[in-house]
């Protein structure tokens, strides 16, 4: 059912890596960078009380989070080495509490020349769906992907 | 344009803010609650390095955490005092970078009576308008806003 | 990886296929239910150029219809025979311009209690993913799908 | 509240007009053109009994057409005059059932240089909110807004 992709840059996974390696905040709330292929990149979130909503559930916005994040580096990794993306937008259900452990795996949907559409599915380590993501992002051509 | 809201719990800003308190996540991320009013609820969010991506700018999936929460709580203030409420999905566009301090700006559009719809507007303290949300919530009749 | 569904109206096919003789606007359009299974259901919409927008393709409006509509009996599939329902929110993602005859495909994601999230695929004939949508409906108990 | 806009093009209403007038599908529903402004369209609607569902009330399909098309020339209005534009994609959520007559007021929230995004408010003659919609849509520079 899913299409595969052919990346334009070999070298995607390092690349994906070492941007991932520069989002403080990934490292802030403790998620790391799972599998890494052309279109389909996993975010692995540890439990961790910091990241829990007033009912002791992780925090929507932190599911979102992981969501966002696995659907852009997904886009990532099919784009040149000299481009960088922005979100530009995306919607996610949350379909259970998100209980322990989770992971996100985002995957690209169809990938265009300016924009790139990307879904997540967000699991928990019981199997629970916890949420699912359409996104929206828009590829920069030639833009460093580090600050300005 | 705004409809004004009537809320069933004359003590809602105080249950609104005892269950911020009760927040992991924000106080995680260092967000505090600014104005409460019944249909009305700001989230201010202090900037802080650990919350940047790749790019230096404030991480988009946290900028959905504060917008997430500014809805969520201006439903919540409309609720009465013995329900809790789940997001069911959102939808965000990040319509500029998140540069320095920003503001969550949560307002409901509708409030059913088991589904609100709700939208915040994400400022930074330059004035820019970076991201526009839109949400829904379900609520739960007679269920704590408390961990089971 | 989708779940299967158990209907706990096994006269569902006919229930669905009687409300949609009821959809006057699926009719208007020229718009006819294909395959319908237990939270699966397709749409089949024939080219027409009354449906067409300023550059001559499907109005992304009309493909957001049949979509819509797609998840929206995936949906009423599982639901009991006496409840109806409603249509909370939707999203889309338009892929490809929508040439020719186009079918879509929508899939229960999630049946909770109350709130059922659907996708629908939208092909064209040629094969083209022409859209992609995410839909939460909202199940009414004992309540007629009928015109009050 | 709203951002005032600078139309590119002085021409902006005839051109928003015509090309209005070259939508099939818009005729084909009885829809028409009401206000055109720098940044703003209004879409009428009349009812009309081909447009409902099966429990009588207009389609929410065509309530998302309606609300789709007014975001849609809401963006174009602030266009150069050789631009031609295509929605990206867009969020609705339904309020209220959509009862007689209907108007869609699109309202462009941010216009970059590629994206832009706008919102719709649709009413019913009545007075009631009837949808709400969030829409993401592509400038396509130097391409003519008419068939290939």
């Amino acid at each position: 059912m899913t299409a595969r992709f052919q990346p334009v840059d070999p070298q995607f996974e390092t690349r994906v890596r070492a941007s991932f390696g520069r989002q403080r905040a990934m490292a802030f709330i403790g998620a790391t960078l799972g599998r890494v292929e052309a279109g389909r990149v996993d975010i692995d979130l540890p439990f961790r009380e910091e990241l829990t909503q007033q009912k002791g559930y992780v925090h929507g916005g932190i599911v979102g989070m992981i969501a966002d994040t696995a659907c852009g580096y997904a886009a990532y990794s099919l784009m040149p080495a000299t481009a960088s993306l922005v979100t530009v937008e995306y919607k996610i259900n949350i379909l259970n509490a998100g209980r322990g452990t989770l992971v996100a795996r985002g995957e690209v949907v169809k990938a265009g020349r300016t924009l790139t559409v990307a879904r997540a599915e967000v699991y928990s380590q019981e199997g629970a769906h916890v949420a699912t993501m359409q996104q929206t992002l828009m590829m920069l051509a030639n833009t460093a992907d580090t600050p300005e």
